[in-house]
Parts: structure tokens; C-alpha cells; sequence
């Protein structure tokens, strides 16, 4: 639970960064005592009429309700206002016709309190699998949010949606079209159950911009997939993990031939991807896994998923050890074309090893003194092809284990 | 290190069976200070002329000189006597033409002392990956291995092929056929870097029975896919994995129609690798995971080794949690077909959720207590099929962490 334990050594030196308000959207937040005590756990960011929405979803076969409700209806009109209402704590997820319910229960109420289409409600739910969302202790809320939006409160957003995370995640950019500002600000939660197959946790995302569902949608699902989808801290995937992203059109900026639009965009993205690494649960290093020389981009990704979901390597770098052996031993496991001894591997600017043996001249305290930073790189290079791929994840460490060892207790 | 940490609570309350000597084997082990002090760390197993060798090996792609060695041997003809060489301390793995030269300057010396063809000298290393074996200290004890050769060798044996292990591995079985006794001795060593795709570890099983090579090599094929092919620690396969098993003939007892003997050698080869997972790194459970009711026996592995693997089950299980959502969320990842709202789930014999929820009735406290054993039954009942599998691993601990982040230091 958010403040049990000691906040990520990665967090953000600077902490929360300053998020202006995005023009057309609204925010609150409330303690709802859904499953926490004495703190937010439910947050609601009303869109202006005229909204357009993107989304990406988990690719999990067992989503949760709320997941489900929100892929049903991102491909909808965009005429009206719409609304985001967030709960952490519990994931009303494998709640079977119970958690349909808890959903319609929300949303029903969402919708009357704000004047707005139900189709155009959008939830998720955090937290623990398998309970029973208890909704009346959300909808006994709405009211409330309704009466206390306001356009300043996406920090506050950012708190409500938090569970294991030890520190809330914030981005934004700003850039400028014919003196007119437009800005993207995004929020994201999420510390464990990270691996890619989709958003890997939840993530919101507001921007002015003015364009149209297609051109969003198009420019989410890319940058999902060079963003999102390369993290991971446990190859674990959620049952819930949700994407949404809202373009009020208020700043009167059409971004629809913009590059510069796709591009802050995907800059969000990636800071709010490398935000929820950096809080992976008990993370003490910053990794970043690239594999090069692949026969394919595919063969690159196994291989660089391989090296960073493998617990031997993962501990290997909580302990500062060098230890390349793991890294061949990961290559090896992949599935992946792989010759041996075509083999190189570097961590940060250090070659390790070479031609499928240890590099000549390679001092183990050259390679040692990379592992101590914050940041480690593995770098392997394949021998056999073009395929690149680049991933990032965090340490294994003890802290990983008490966290979810004790979840629930 | 063997010795460094406290014995797995999983080991076998008995000890260290008592091994019989099996006719036309013997053992020999040194302390030859390939990296341990104070410890034996090579075994020489010598087998009469007529053995029949068959093995199974890792499917690595990164696989290890020995391994490479081993596989282009095992076919060969079995007129002559053979033997086995095991060192622990380094894995002469990823060591390029050193580690091949390194293979050969071993089979060729003990070749050499026993008067075998080297062909028939099969070789495993163990330990670390990436560094040259330093072969001149184990070529140096052959002519004191070959000294000491004893039929009552193979616990020590055992004992000086470990590695991380906290306990050596054997199993025997015997059985009668016409009045004439045959018995099937194997020994195992492997706590870490343990997942399927073949052997997962260093086993070597040792029989008196009379048999031909097609015959044996078929019986370990499969019979390694029903045991060490479903077992996993951490998901990480392994470069070196090498199962061999010699059988000398010295019974006089043709097995090779005989259900006995396969069943026998099954017995022992399932002992072996579940005595291998109760090693497994900080393992303080024991889990047994069934999966039914599946698409196909491939889906039925495919979620078996998902909820196996998974970091977030793993601890779970380690703090005694019966956090079935996290067994929904391993469900779901697997890739194989599932419907959520069909999944049944069981901790030991408590039903826990159906058609989709937690199950009428269902007291988490009957759970909890399951929990609480050693031996703890994960069981999956997806509702599609006829499709079936069960895998068998261990808890994720801090312990497991400790372990493998000081592993080299």
C-alpha cells in the first residue's frame, strides 16, 4: 500500500513535476475507503464536450470488467463531454457478472451526475484481483467529485490512482503552432505486474490538441508499442492494464498533420513508461537491455525480453556482479537464432565479451564500476543480422520479494 | 557455495538415501580447486565394457563445450568400457575454442588413465558461466581418481558435484525379475537456473540392467518429459544440463521387455527432479500446479508453466498468501485460449472461484491454512477441454535473492 514502503532510490530527483491544466478537462478526488484508509483512492477527470478519445488495453484473456466496458466503448462518437473515473485498491477484476455490474453501477452514476452519454464514462480499478469491487462506497462519492472539480487537481489525480507505487508519475510537454501552446500532460500508476502485451498499467493522458479519433488512436497504438510495451519489471501482465488518452480540442491547434504532436506525445509516453520502471517494486538499478544484430526485429525483442524478465540476471544486477554469464544463459533460452560464438555482450561502454569467450583486455573492475551507477546497460550484439530491439527494466531484489509477499496481509 | 546456506526445509527428512553399489560402476572424487576450497569438487564414474550410455541434454542455444561434447558421444557404439567426469565450480560454458580445448585435454587424459577410447569419455562442468575452466587442475587428479576407484563411491559422488545445493540428490529403485535382482541408482545436483526444455541440471542414473541403446535412449526421452521437462525454479534455463544414464548389463536381466524397468527408471528419475526443485533456491514450498480442462495438453503446460514461473504467484505462495487472483492474472498471460468466466481454481482441496468469481461458500481462512503446509497444490480447471498438464516448482524468496545477487562474490 502506497506508503508502507520507502520511496523508489529512481524516483524523480525533482519529484512531481509542475503539470499546467489542460484546457477542457477538470479534476477531483476523494477518500472513498474503497479498500485504504486514510488517504484518496478514487479520482474523476470531467472532458469537455467535443473530446476525443484513444485508449490501449492489456491483452490479458482473463481483463477485467472495467477493461472490457472501456474497449466497448473507445470507438465511440465524440460529440459529447466524457468522463475518466479511476479506483485503486481493488481491481474488480475476475468478478464475473459481479464486477459487470460494480461497472454499470459507476458509470450509471457517473453519467446522471454529469450530465453525459454512459457510453462515454470510462473506468478502470487498481488493486487486489478477485474481490468484489465494493461500488456503492464509489458511488456514495460522485456527488462529491462532481462538486469539487477542478481544472488544477491532475497532481492530486496522479495520488488517488496509486497502489504499491512509492511516488506518483507525471509528464508533460508543451510546444508551440503559430503562438498557440498546446500541451500534453499524462499521468501513469503502476510498480508490479508490469510486463508489456499492451499499456502495463494505468496511464491518462490530456492534451488541448484538436484532431480527430483515427489520427489519435493511430499515433497511441505506435507509440504503445515503442513505449509500454518495451518495459518490464516482472513479466507479469495485468488483468487490468488501461491506456486512455484525451484531446480536448481546446486549444484550437488541429495537430492532425503535426509532427511535432506525435512527437511530444510519444515523449510522455516514454518518460511515464521509464517513470513506472523506475518505481518497480523494490528497484535499486535503472536498466536498459539492447540487443542488436538480430536475424529479426521479433528475434531482437525475444532476446531482450529474455535478458530482462530473467531472475538470474535481474539479481545478478542487485548485486552489482557483472555476471555476463547469465546474459549468454538468457540468449540461450530465448528461442531466438542465436550463434555462440558470434556472440558479443558490453555493459554500458565496457566489452565484456566477444566471438562467444571473454573479450581480450576485459578487466572485471571496468565492468564492475558500470554496475555500481544507477543505471546499468546490457548490450548484446547477435552476430547475425539487422534486428534491434530495446527494452527497459529494473533489479530484483529482496524489497520485490517482501512487497508481494505480503500484498494482501 | 555448498555450505554457505542453511539446508533447504524441503531436503528429505531421512537424509541422503543409502545407495546399493550397482555391478560394473565405480566412483572416484577429489578436491582438485577448480574454484572451491576445502571441498571435493570432481567425480569420476568408470563403467564396464558393454555399457550402454543414453542422455538428454539442454536445448539452450548458448550450450556449454561439455554439453556440445556429450551429445556428438552419446550415439556412438558401447563395446568398450566408458566413464563420466564431473567438475563443480565453473560451468566451462561461453569459454569459445579454450572451453573445447579445455573438453579435450579432460577426455583425453582420462582416456588416457582408464584405457577407453575417448569417445567413450562423456564430461560435465557446473558453476559459473564465462570463465575459463582451469582444466590443468582437474587433468592433474585423473591418475588419483583412477587410484581410488570404489564400487561404494556414488554418495561422495553426489556430494561433489553440487553447487548452490543445500542437499546431495539420490534415488534407487530395484526390482526382481526371476529370482534376479536389478537396481537403478541416479544422483542429481541443481538448485538455480532451473526451467525446462530438457534436463535441467546434471543427473546420473545408474543401472545393472542388460538393455541396447535405442531401448534406453527412448525410456530417458520420455521420461524426461514427464519429469525434469516439468519442473521449474526460476524459469532460467540452464547452458550445461546434461542427463546421462549408463546401464552395464551386470544383472544378467534383459529388461527390454520388461514394464519394470521403465517404470523404475521413471521412479527415479521423478524422485531426482523433485528433490531438485525442494533445492531450489530459498525454496520453503513445495508446489504441485494441475492444470485440466484445457484446449490442448500444449495449453494445459503453456498456463501450468505460467503460473510456475510467475514472480507474483511464486511470492504469494512464499508469504503464505492464497492470492488466487494472481493465478487468474498467470491464466491470462499464458497465451493459451481461456475463458474467464469458466475457470475454476483450487488451493489443496478448497474450491476456491468458478465460472469466472470466488466460489460460493469459500472461506479464505480453509485456504490460508492450505497454504500454511509444506506442500502446497495449485490446481486450474479452465473448462474448454480435455487437455491436461502438471509442473511442479517452489516458492520465490528473499532467500532466492540473496543467493543470486552474492553468487560470485
Amino acid at each position: 500500500m502506497a506508503g508502507k514502503y520507502p520511496v523508489s532510490p529512481l524516483a524523480p530527483k525533482d519529484g512531481f513535476p509542475a503539470l499546467p491544466p489542460i484546457a477542457g478537462v477538470r479534476f477531483s478526488t476523494v477518500a472513498a475507503g474503497v479498500r485504504y484508509a486514510g488517504r484518496t483512492d478514487v479520482m474523476l477527470a470531467e472532458l469537455a464536450p467535443g473530446t476525443v478519445m484513444a485508449g490501449t488495453f492489456t491483452r490479458s484473456r482473463t481483463r477485467s470488467a472495467p477493461v472490457l466496458d472501456c474497449e466497448a466503448k473507445i470507438g465511440g462518437g465524440s460529440d459529447e463531454g466524457a468522463a475518466i473515473l479511476v479506483n485503486s485498491g481493488n481491481s474488480n477484476a475476475f468478478t464475473g457478472i459481479r464486477g459487470v455490474e460494480a461497472v454499470r453501477a459507476v458509470t450509471a452514476k457517473v453519467s446522471d451526475a454529469l450530465g453525459i452519454p454512459e457510453g462515454r464514462v470510462f473506468t478502470s480499478s487498481t488493486g487486489v484481483i478477485g474481490e468484489p469491487l465494493p461500488h456503492d462506497r464509489i458511488t456514495a462519492v460522485i456527488a462529491a467529485l462532481r462538486d469539487t472539480l477542478t481544472e488544477t487537481g491532475i497532481a492530486d489525480a496522479a495520488r488517488a490512482i496509486m497502489t504499491t507505487d512509492t511516488f506518483p508519475k507525471g509528464s508533460v510537454r508543451t510546444f508551440e503552432v503559430n503562438g498557440k501552446i498546446v500541451t500534453i500532460a499524462g499521468i501513469a500508476k503502476g510498480s508490479g505486474m508490469i510486463a508489456p502485451d499492451m499499456g502495463t498499467m494505468l496511464v491518462y493522458i490530456f492534451t488541448d490538441a484538436m484532431t480527430d479519433r483515427a489520427h489519435l488512436q493511430s499515433l497511441v497504438s505506435r507509440s504503445t508499442d515503442r513505449t509500454f510495451n518495451c518495459i518490464t519489471v516482472d513479466s507479469d501482465t495485468s488483468t487490468s492494464d488501461t491506456l486512455l488518452c484525451a484531446a480536448t480540442g481546446a486549444s484550437g491547434v488541429d495537430v492532425r498533420e503535426d509532427d511535432a504532436f506525435a512527437q511530444a506525445l510519444e515523449e510522455v509516453m516514454d518518460d511515464l513508461a521509464k517513470q513506472v520502471v523506475k518505481d518497480g517494486e523494490g528497484a535499486t538499478k535503472f536498466v536498459t537491455v539492447n540487443v542488436l544484430g538480430a536475424a529479426s526485429d521479433a528475434d531482437a525483442r525475444r532476446v531482450a525480453m529474455a535478458i530482462a524478465n530473467s531472475p538470474l540476471v535481474k539479481t545478478a544486477i542487485a548485486g552489482q556482479d557483472p555476471n555476463w554469464g547469465r546474459v549468454v544463459m538468457a540468449v540461450g533460452k530465448s528461442g531466438a537464432e542465436a550463434d555462440r560464438d558470434r556472440l558479443s555482450i558490453r555493459f554500458g561502454d565496457i566489452l565484456v565479451a566477444e566471438n562467444g569467450m571473454v573479450a581480450d583486455g576485459y578487466r572485471e573492475a571496468d565492468a564492475a564500476a558500470h554496475m555500481k551507477g544507477e543505471n546499468v546497460t546490457v548490450s548484446v550484439d547477435l552476430g547475425l543480422g539487422q534486428g534491434t530491439s530495446t527494452v527497459f527494466t529494473c533489479d530484483l531484489t529482496a524489497q520485490y520479494i517482501a512487497i508481494n509477499a505480503d500484498y494482501r496481509s
